[in-house]
């Protein structure tokens, strides 16, 4: 009880400056919490996250709250009748649901500059964006208004914001946690995951969502495999190598450095070429934007100004794509995976910079990149977007000290863990791994 | 030898009325009927299919022939180097290639009126069609100019013909025969298979045909599995039932005849609806078309005279489609297929009518069904199109007197078998078990 109230509190104070969150849910929160006390006051087990505050991206069903997408149309909606799969997973763990957190809408977007509820801010810099679209969850977690949260990522949008805030997010496998009750963007690159300050605490949050879910078509349920007993086993025998070619170039030196970093902790010297990795990307691109702009056609056709500005235009250009360019897209994704898969019979972890570089301004629409004016936040994306779009499990881990990775203003910034589906166990083993080498943790904001 | 030289005596006199052959390789067959003779005299295995002749619809590579695909497009490309991967498996079997068959351009037909090659006439009656688009396919069989021959089956392409035209035809599993070296149309709908005049014939083509081969990246390969040993197991123990619904409807009484006897005599008696057969064809439709379209883009671009009228409209509405049209189809295809799939755990053959009527006349635009007019040529499909849009294992099994049935004319009318996934063997012992019940053969047409 102590804790959410704790919790509660510095909500209540701290998120007027940064934003994170759309909506607290401070009576239900107290109940489950005395609900936990009860618990352990009775000699029951609570769970292992008993009594742990979470909260969840506002594209998250929370019993009792319109389910928002960080849309202004969803707004009219009824509430959601219960919570989404994974976060009634978190409450059967003991974990207690304070309230629903901000985001791009519909989860188009890197940036977390929601239109409707204003820029969720980087606790490390409030004049900064905190990446997106899971914006909101990756800075609750980062300022410690929350331990745990619920992110979505459909090309990144858990990696970058966990990058840009330091936290640890991952993305797990396609098809690992269930989506049920969680509202789509693009339905064939959809996965939900968790953020926490340490790899322990991700591992508790993604060992508890696990679980079998009809409500997700495209789950392909395999037996829970736990992250926690497997996260200080080391990564002796692992074959690790430093992505090269697209993920080596596109950035900041304190993405590579940050790469440079974990892979002299890890002992990786190889450098292996994700082929045609651009090409994946763009294919990524394409679908999502038909996939996003077919679920949105009805409101996109009748009341298209109730959009936010930044994402219509997205949408509208998908709702117009021809047919052949997004059959063209589906079949350089299926080539591009037969690609990479097969990088994974050699070795079995990849190390990527998570983003380009460390979190821009709000309102920044260009940045430099190999001395060429890029769009700063499309390229968010430029290296989480080539691994989600062919479902491969993926980890962002922050350095613990940006500053002495050459990160301006000692700004956080992460790497991208990559494994092949279905062992997240690696990303979990690896991250730890850098824990201990005292290259990864999450770096105190200023308060 | 003798087979080889009396099949193309055969094709050179009879082949001008029926118009099956587009290109007959009468030396190569003779070089290759004389190589089959030299291994027999040597005391070599010739192989179950030696000194067969058999030939391809021309949308096959053919060592030496360019590969048509039906087009006057195509007609300036080189000529192929080698012979398309199940051609070269019946050549391993012994069966000698005499030539290359008309078809629909582009195989996007149910008719086979190349606007080329002219139509390909009925055996059955010389001012109808054979059907399509492995009409020539078909035909040839039928009017005894080879033993077998190859087709492929994107939504009927197979089935309708054999009906038509009063012969066996199979479309396996997606995935089972390999397409490579065979012109594709829509990749995810593409099939081949044999052609023969009766289940045991066509046994060994699909015994033959069976393999590995990496040039198609959508094949499955699995072990053989030979359908000849297996011919005479019977039916005894077989859940058989009849498709009601969409597939009791839709068509003419000698259909439904055909369908009623093979029940029958396999002692089918239930009755089972394919639940949204409909809007499974209606996604086939729309894949199909922009699968098409986008194969053919830059020539439609360039040079949209030089496709056949009536493909090129087709093919033209396929490449404006927008991109959430195909992908709402795309979903509903892949949700019809997780309907019909648990009916086959109930049921291990379904019985439907192959085509919805006998052969039309050429040049037909209109038939009477269930009151109403509708356009000939795409209603060919109804009852093929639902099932090979989601890979199902079908065969058509020609009636072998159909004028019994209430066939106008006493036109030959084939009945689609239907098998889960991967049990085509099922398909063949029922059609061999309507073979020995006296319903199911190849009727001879008249000389």
């Amino acid at each position: 009880m102590e804790v959410v109230e704790s919790a509660l509190a510095d909500i209540a104070v701290r998120d007027r400056t940064l934003n994170c969150f759309t909506a607290v849910t401070a009576d239900r929160a107290r109940a489950e919490a005395a609900a936990v006390d009860a618990a352990v006051a009775a000699g029951r087990d609570p769970g292992p996250l008993a009594g742990v505050p979470v909260a969840a991206k506002n594209l998250f069903d929370i019993e009792g709250l319109t389910t928002l997408a960080g849309s202004k149309i969803e707004r009219d909606k009824p509430a959601a009748a219960r919570d989404t799969f994974v976060l009634r997973r978190l409450r059967a763990a003991g974990a207690v649901p304070v309230g629903a957190l901000n985001m791009d809408e519909y989860a188009y977007g890197f940036t977390t500059e929601n239109h409707h509820h204003g820029p969720t801010r980087n606790p490390h810099d409030p004049g900064r964006i905190a990446g997106g679209s899971s914006g909101g969850s990756a800075a609750a977690v980062a300022a410690g208004l929350v331990p745990l949260s619920l992110g979505s990522d459909t090309n990144g949008s858990i990696r970058v914001p966990a990058s840009l805030c330091g936290v640890f997010g991952l993305k797990p496998t396609y098809g690992r946690l269930s989506r049920g009750g969680a509202y789509p963007f693009a339905a064939s690159f959809d996965h939900v995951g968790p953020f926490a300050r340490s790899a322990a605490d991700l591992a508790l949050a993604y060992d508890a969502a696990q679980g079998a879910d009809p409500d997700d078509p495209a789950q392909q349920w395999r037996e829970p495999a736990p992250a926690s007993p497997l996260l200080d086993s080391g990564i002796g025998a692992l074959r690790i190598a430093v992505a090269d070619g697209h993920f080596a170039r596109n950035g900041h030196g304190e993405a590579f450095a940050a790469v440079a970093a974990a892979a002299r902790a890890l002992g990786a010297t190889a450098r292996v070429e994700v082929p045609e990795a651009a090409r994946g990307r763009a294919a990524a691109f394409l679908i999502t934007m038909a996939e996003g702009g077919n679920l949105h056609l009805p409101d996109l056709r009748t009341r298209p100004d109730d959009f936010d500005p930044m994402t219509r235009d997205r949408f509208l250009a998908g709702a117009l794509l021809p047919a052949s360019w997004l059959l063209q897209a589906q079949r350089v994704r299926a080539a591009y995976r037969a690609r990479v898969l097969p990088l994974f019979e050699e070795w079995d972890l990849l190390l990527t910079p998570a983003t380009p570089y460390v979190a821009p301004r709000i309102g920044q629409d260009t940045v430099e990149v190999d001395g060429e004016a890029v769009p700063v936040r499309p390229n968010l994306g430029v290296y989480t977007q080539p691994i989600s779009c062919i479902g491969l499990p993926a980890m962002s881990v922050p350095l613990v000290d940006p500053g002495a990775a050459g990160a301006p203003g000692g700004l956080p910034i992460g790497l991208q863990l990559v494994a092949a589906p279905w062992r997240e166990d690696l990303l979990f083993r690896a991250a730890r791994a850098l824990e201990r080498a005292g290259v990864a943790g999450s770096p105190t904001p200023p308060r």
